[in-house]
């Protein structure tokens, strides 16, 4: 089968014909139906080579959705001929946080080589993929696959994010957003689907702003110095309940630290390597700073009911797996409206 | 000056002509712009005399906005001229709970004689009206009184409520509003602020399903034996998340028990004298029945937020305030079309 | 093997020899070190023909102990030799209830033929006990057997219905547990390890009232009529923050409703046959009623935790499996003192 | 009256003799029973001149318990005699924080210029006090003043911190106190009589150490640069569920961040200047760090009521208001065990 690869450090990512894989006892094989990009892979193909520790060649892709295509022994769950999404955080399956479904915060995973699809194991940017356990599926029931694979990243992490810091945003609120790229616009359709937030959203150009604006920013300012004197104003001078970075670059963490109120939050999303000094007399009183990692389980279901109702639509650029490099090269680029989807 | 009096049990309201009251230390006294007519004044003068406890005459109405006319000594946090609203469940002001805004909820008021102003103290429904302490006032901060006034009441209500158990409202969730007048109306819009939950409205009229939907109910089921196989049938055979009764007679409580699902809820918000049987057996797992009163002051806030912001508007009628009489007729007679306001 | 079966409708349980079970891919087979009585036992046991639903004969035991003795295909998270607890309430696996580990109120486990072992599916009160799925089964972590296996129901369904209503469990509050037997000796020791609340500990005898406080509760009142007025009395005349009720019949429920403070809960946990009337005018305003079902998987985890850190014993009798029959007499007829534990 | 003053920019307080000062309308006069000393007090003392805002000569004391002895018109909720405590984080009572009771994170009342007694109006360091509200008020209910003092303060700020994250020390949970001083000391108490958590103790010496162990922690580390080892290897690995530091300083907000899980949280009590740089590949994934300031109303009323239940107490060292000066030095010197308390 055809398979996007990473193949060693520092190359770019290659299609690939590899063998069908075969599904153990409790393993479920996907006949792929759509895979997303993200730039969480360009940030581990980033990684020199003494920091990259995953098994080399990788298959790419830790958005997938699929139809169950063959179960392994022991498999009840699901049937063959199910489209189901693939829930990615793999975790060890026997801890508290795993009992809760919040595998993406499992302690064990790691050191028990345990790594999600595309980011460790072998990914779903190819024809076929195995999930290990029926749990990190769940079914799409109707959603289109390719409009439906990004809200397993892409939608899950705004999400999971938002739904951290919700009583901070009760009636009259106001939540900001910086950065309304892949997870930024899609917060934004998340906060106006779960709260009554005024959604202030940041970005770098008008052209930005306006497609913040088309997916429910209520008011938008340029991400700027002057930024955060302008969500004062729009506050009434107390400043935003709750500051969501999905950029997370010291300028962006600058921006939220200035404008967040006291006794809100800021949810630091975006990797861009910046932190926020959080403490007396570096943050307002009684703000919780926290850098969140992707969801849980049950929140992936709500956001596929989310866009099973229809309050959440992510723009999406579709490949043939060939042109999956391409579409990575373009991704690099900044040139991909939205999400770019691999249709194999 | 004019107030809207019950005068003896069993008489109907009157307007008749009092003092203008002069606010003591720590009081305010505001004219009034606005006060809305509510069921449960009815329920009050519907008491035979064993069971009223109040002092009478009472000035009714414990829905009400004005504007600060005159501070009584010591009063700091409002200035003459302000508009304000006023938060109708008066507390001790000394416990936990009214330490926390729940004032709603204060465990001492009655035995103190403490009551809420046309609810045993003189209410809004006159030309001047003294407010104890100026912890009950919130700023109207630019809403229109008279599409406001109803909010302290009948949108607080609703609010409470829901924030109660919006935790079981996620994505995907659905939630039942049974009865859509006076405070389901609200409710259904605030369900679709606070949260992303399919609703589901029922009534007993088609003409009522079609006000619940144009005020944003996703579907509407008419409220008699057969809801409940409609309502599972909307939910996949599972049952909705919350049912919301603002009904709250036996056969709607039915409705309401055999419509929850398990893990679910139900608020019984009506005071239309039924119960809910809950326990082993009865009700399923985990659901959770609870009759909510008014609201918390911070609550209050909130909902004058989601106006301020369009997302909740109440339908009024608007009636002079020697018409008072005839607008409780009419509310009587259940020919008000949203909520009556008495404008002085 | 030997095994404790429920043969057919009306009769005793008995020890009957049956074929050792062997796991299918995915299941794991425990050798049973300890399984434990439970009232629920008879509960079934006690269900006319036309209730009865499971298959016959049915191995009894909900609370189960062992040491895993054989993996089927596909097994990754435990290995031959581990000691693990069985956690119950078995659910689909593919449910938002049961991705957050909230199996106990899987909507879909009845109607897919999904029952816990021991009832519905063979039970641990055998030498051998199959469990379908790693996922439930908890680590033991050196807890020794014996002393640990009531706590997979008679320490989980009040761990669980106490953390429900944690909030209202602060700093100078009071809790009211009802019934202190298997269940409610244990209530009294998690809300002394969780909270910091005021237990008041009501039973009907003062042998059973010497017991409760020897096991943590601070005041002990005899269940009669009288008990509300001792409670309000203990609780400054505002009632009690919450009400545990591991009785769960009419005149129980009656106390509860009547000890309950404005804005409190009441936690249905016995199954006694009553029913609570909640609603405006029945119970006090805020209350939440609600009837808990055993506990989630995490909670599983973190009762043994306690456990593991002294917090938290049960008094047990130990029976060996030919004796099984005598001690579901011996529970019937309310002369164990904690719980009965058989060992194979 | 003599008041213990801060009289000029670098002075040292000093004893004066003032007038006793009048209520005005809404406001109480306390007899001060007992007014604690603070490092806070020594804080706003070390402030250059340009950092300095506050009035001066200034009367120190943010703790402070008292006997009402006269009432400003309109105050209705106290009357002389009662014995109460002082809420010290005054807000402006009018914003939705002041309504929650959470007037430790008002936004408005730095710009009203409306400060806590001690740390900007006068404070409790003298015979007399005036409160500006009844609100900020707390009924001792028999609490020896001495003893209690402190909690107003030392006992209110690691009770609300610990509130905040309550969530995260279920059964089986561990949480770190970094600093077992004046607040640490406390903290270490509320988290044992609140949570069922196992508690690790840290400080620099090991007569500190034995001190920890003997209010409750159940395993003490000296703290230095190895302490997160010896944190992870009493967490078997996984790190704690939440570090409270209440030293602040970088070095142990290294260690915090270098001993909390995944998950989890880190709350910084101690104001010692550090920052935790909170962010991707900084902080564990899921990490909330918050900097929390005081506590809530209602918050105050619990800690009261743990301390009326025997559950809290502070070890106190009791100094004539002559010897206030000498008690500073003291304090500033570090040989103050315990909390430092004038009485009047």
């Amino acid at each position: 089968m055809k398979a996007v690869q990473y193949v060693e450090v520092g190359s770019a990512p290659e299609v690939r014909e590899i063998p069908v894989p075969e599904p153990k006892p409790g393993q479920i094989r996907l006949r792929v139906l759509a895979a997303g990009l993200c730039h969480s892979d360009w940030f581990i193909m980033g990684l020199p080579a003494e920091a990259y520790s995953y098994p080399l060649p990788l298959t790419l892709g830790h958005e997938a959705v699929g139809v169950v295509d063959k179960l392994g022994e022991g498999v009840t769950e699901f049937a063959v001929g199910d489209d189901v999404a693939v829930y990615g955080p793999w975790g060890c399956g026997a801890c508290a946080e795993c009992a809760r479904g919040r595998e993406n915060y499992c302690p064990n995973a790691a050191k028990l080589g345990i790594h999600p699809p595309g980011l460790g194991s072998p990914g779903g940017m190819a024809e076929y993929l195995i999930v290990d356990n029926a749990r990190h599926l769940v079914p799409l029931q109707g959603l289109d696959p390719v409009a439906a694979v990004a809200l397993t990243d892409a939608g899950l992490t705004p999400y999971h994010a938002i739904k951290n810091v919700i009583d901070k945003l009760p009636g009259g609120s106001t939540a900001v957003v910086i950065g309304t790229g892949g997870l930024g616009h899609v917060g934004i359709q998340i906060l106006r689907a779960l709260t009554s937030a005024t959604v202030i959203a940041l970005d770098v150009t008008e052209e930005k702003l306006e497609h913040a604006r088309s997916v429910g920013a209520h008011h938008t300012v340029l991400s700027n110095s002057e930024a955060p004197a302008a969500i004062r104003e729009l506050t009434g001078g107390i400043g935003a309940d709750v500051v969501f970075d999905f950029v997370g670059a010291t300028p962006t963490l600058e921006t939220a630290r200035a404008s967040v109120r006291v006794d809100g939050a800021i949810e630091v999303v975006g990797i861009g390597g910046g932190t926020v000094p959080t403490g007396f007399g570096s943050t307002p009183f009684g703000v919780s700073v926290r850098a969140p990692y992707w969801g849980s389980r049950d929140e992936l279901m709500e956001v596929l009911g989310l866009a099973r109702t229809g309050q959440l639509s992510v723009s999406v650029e579709r490949f043939d797996i060939a042109d999956a490099p391409t579409a990575y090269a373009r991704l690099h680029e900044g040139t991909i409206v939205g999400r770019a989807v691999v249709v194999p």
